[in-house]
């Protein structure tokens, strides 16, 4: 129990250093970073040393408790600098929580004119809750079952349990990766012609599917077909699990089920939503393909920037968009969503189940990557889809409660709890803001990210009573 | 193989005589349903007569086939004097199915003056439709285990196997409770007002939660609060499961855990819309009730009959009815939808899941009406709930294709894979008709319908090849 505080120390302590980089970069917002970075560290400092960094006794339970308050002290130690500069409480835990779950919803409005600093620390709170993500999943939660985290060891396991037993080898090998990518997609980005300023925020936002923009514009500020085609390709590599990375790169295995649905169903709705937008509106098809590329890929990945208002090309890209954002990346990576894998498991567990009932005689398994899937592993993809669909219903009807229409209030549940970032509609469409919400809505929104990113499961144990009798009785 | 088409024969037959029956009722449109019996007939009979009652080698196999040919069938005869009369072949299907699978979503305007055997003819096909669902479930697919029809075998098992061992006994008894219940209702409905006609047909499809009515302002034309309440009474009884009345009928319990939830959630909901309705337009609390109690249960059962469109009520009343929609009635009733102990099941599940991962030494088990549920009931409820949410997306993208907005695109999907009748907004919602629909659309409507019935999973086995293989060498 102890070890929860300590962890939740240290972040705060990361958290107060990166504070302190912005606050050295950019004397114009040096005083209130500098703040909130000796606020930070002092508070983290002393928790990390009133507790114990001591692991015995550490049961599945106390995973739940570390990994839900991590989430939230975090997005706590994110807003601070938010809140000091400009920002209601509400609309900075908002922001915050938008970006340190990589979901890019925003607030903020007039950002061009937005000092740096604020716009680097929106930057850093992706580029951290990106590859933390993809952390908390592989090195800290193997011992869960639940929801979908099983799947980060179902992904680890893959890549040859014999190379990689060490969990801190392996996140390390994923930091790596993950930094070579920004770094890569920077220099890309700088050689296409941002400013350095710009190529670092951005790519930092596009490798962790996050989609916070230094512009109102979004990437659409950048009217480069190179800047647009590269944004595209390194949304998608964020979106790719970053096991498969390491299995590829060091044992020249790339074959992945769950790569390949992703990319075949990518080309299936680029192709379509390509035809309908040169059918429709006329458009060239480089320049159909350059814009449904870049939009679909954004969304499927759950990066959420946009080059465009794609809400205007008719009701058909409308639903499909929506469907889109239902979909996700891939396990294992930074993008958030239902996850490809888990679309596929459900998928052959549905095809088994007909087939059992028609032709009983005949043996089904549910396979997966070419090997069984265990029951336990089944029943947490289901488990997940009830707990979406069930959270998606009544976060809808709560936000459309607090007096939003139906378009916003339901895909605004939707793209929260996805981590996406835009909806639909005028109001929080890709050309919108959440800024005009009411207090209520934007609080929801903000709990429907922090359930969404830690797929919900976690949470919702928290509110067991069962829960916190385990907890007491377990030291 | 044989006894497929000597089924389809008889139904063919059964048609024919109820064609006979509106012929000799209603001399005006004696001609058209005259001819369409003695086609019916004919064809029916000679298919009957062709072909051989054996049962002997069925398989589950022919089961998927008899039950996807009968409602196919049944729709076919049902759009014949559709089509003789008036309408198109595309409305007359679109017509007949919704009336067959108690849907009730209608292309017919001007009803007033319709001609009254069409509105006798729509409402035999919803009375027939609604005990044919209930007996279909019961008595000829307790071999099945998927998708849920086998829930109906979890509750005609409930009722005691020994009394009720003959399924055709059980169906006989499903038969008369219908029935009886009908006839109650059609006296209530007379006692109240209505003329013979109108308490006839209404109470035909108010007992199978279809929802058509004599008359384009739908059950809104009987302003009685009596007339209402009654409706919302055997709306209710028609859409609890038919094996409870019979346990206790004959056995006095009437303890039913699907039942109990569906109550509490009626309440809760109603309530909640009452209070809402209350608040926001000054409604007085009986009128709120009234109003409020009739509209939710007539969602909620998938009857789909309206007495005010409730979808300007403002937004949360419009969120609130499309997730109502998705709720649905009670396994072995005539209700559609996703059915309240689909549910019960997964949200049960769902926390087994969670608890078994904090406290993983504790067992757990799925529990339903006090019965720990199998593994393979456990996954049928599972692949319904993904391929509902799978179907819905592919449906409300091909009507968004197909030129529909958004709100007509999703709440048209749902509204007829849920068998409820109206969706959301200007053209589908309660106040509207499907009748400017485009054709394409209604063709996706119609076979969203035929699949919500046959609770899909019966349909798409036979789009598999192996379903084909299977079949040609079971014989
Ligand atoms: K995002
Ligand atoms: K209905």
């Amino acid at each position: 129990m102890s070890f929860v505080f300590f962890i939740n120390g240290l972040v705060m302590v990361f958290f107060a250093a990166l504070m302190g980089v912005v606050a050295l970069l950019f004397p114009d917002t040096s005083k209130m970073f500098g703040e909130a970075a000796l606020l930070t560290g002092f508070m983290g400092g002393t928790l990390a040393m009133a507790s114990s960094p001591r692991t015995e006794g550490l049961r599945p339970l106390h995973t739940f408790l570390l990994t839900s308050s991590v989430w939230m002290v975090a997005a706590l130690c994110g807003a601070l600098p938010l809140y000091a500069y400009d920002l209601s409480l509400a609309d900075a835990f908002f922001e915050a929580m938008s970006g340190i779950t990589t979901t890019g919803s925003t607030v903020m409005s007039g950002l061009d004119e937005t000092p740096r600093g604020i716009i680097l620390w929106r930057a850093m709170l992706q580029a951290v809750g990106g590859v933390g993500f993809i952390v908390t999943g592989i090195a800290l939660l193997p011992i869960l079952k639940v929801g979908g985290m099983q799947l980060f060891r179902s992904e680890s396991s893959e890549t040859g349990e014999r190379e990689l037993r060490n969990a801190t080898m392996f996140a390390s090998a994923t930091l790596q990766i993950y930094f070579a990518l920004i770094v890569i997609c920077g220099l890309l980005y700088f050689v296409g012609g941002m400013s350095p300023f710009d190529a670092v925020t951005h790519a930092m936002t596009t490798l962790s599917t996050g989609g916070y923009s230094g512009y109102d514009a979004s990437f659409g500020h950048f009217d480069s077909a190179f800047l647009q085609w590269t944004c595209t390709l390194f949304m998608l590599f964020g979106a790719l699990p970053f096991s498969w990375y390491i299995r590829g790169l060091r044992h020249g295995r790339w074959k992945s089920e769950q790569v390949t649905a992703m990319l075949v169903s990518l080309a299936v709705s680029i192709g379509a939503l390509s035809l309908w937008l040169m059918i429709t509106r006329g458009e060239g098809l480089f320049d159909a393909l350059r814009l449904v590329a870049f939009n679909v890929i954004s969304v499927v990945t759950t990066t959420g920037y946009a080059t465009t208002d794609y809400t205007l090309w008719g009701p058909f890209a409308v639903v499909a968009f929506f469907v889109l954002t239902a979909a996700g990346g891939a396990t294992g990576s930074t993008a958030g969503g239902a996850k490809a894998m888990r679309w596929l498991v459900a998928f052959r567990a549905l095809k088994a189940q007909i087939r059992q009932s028609y032709a009983p005689h005949r043996v089904t398994f549910v396979k997966y990557e070419d090997r069984p899937v265990a029951p336990d592993a089944l029943s947490g993809v289901i488990a997940f889809f009830v707990l979406y669909a069930a959270t998606f219903g009544v976060m809808a009807s709560l936000l459309s409660f607090f007096g939003l229409d139906m378009s916003t209030a339901t895909s605004g549940a939707l793209t929260a709890l996805a981590n996406v970032g835009p909806g639909v509609g005028d109001i929080i469409g890709p050309a919108g803001n959440f800024a005009t919400l009411n207090t209520p809505s934007k609080l929801v929104l903000t709990f429907g990210m922090y359930l969404g990113r830690l797929e919900m499961a976690t949470v919702y144990a928290l509110f067991a009573p069962l829960f916190w009798r385990e907890l007491m009785t377990a030291r």
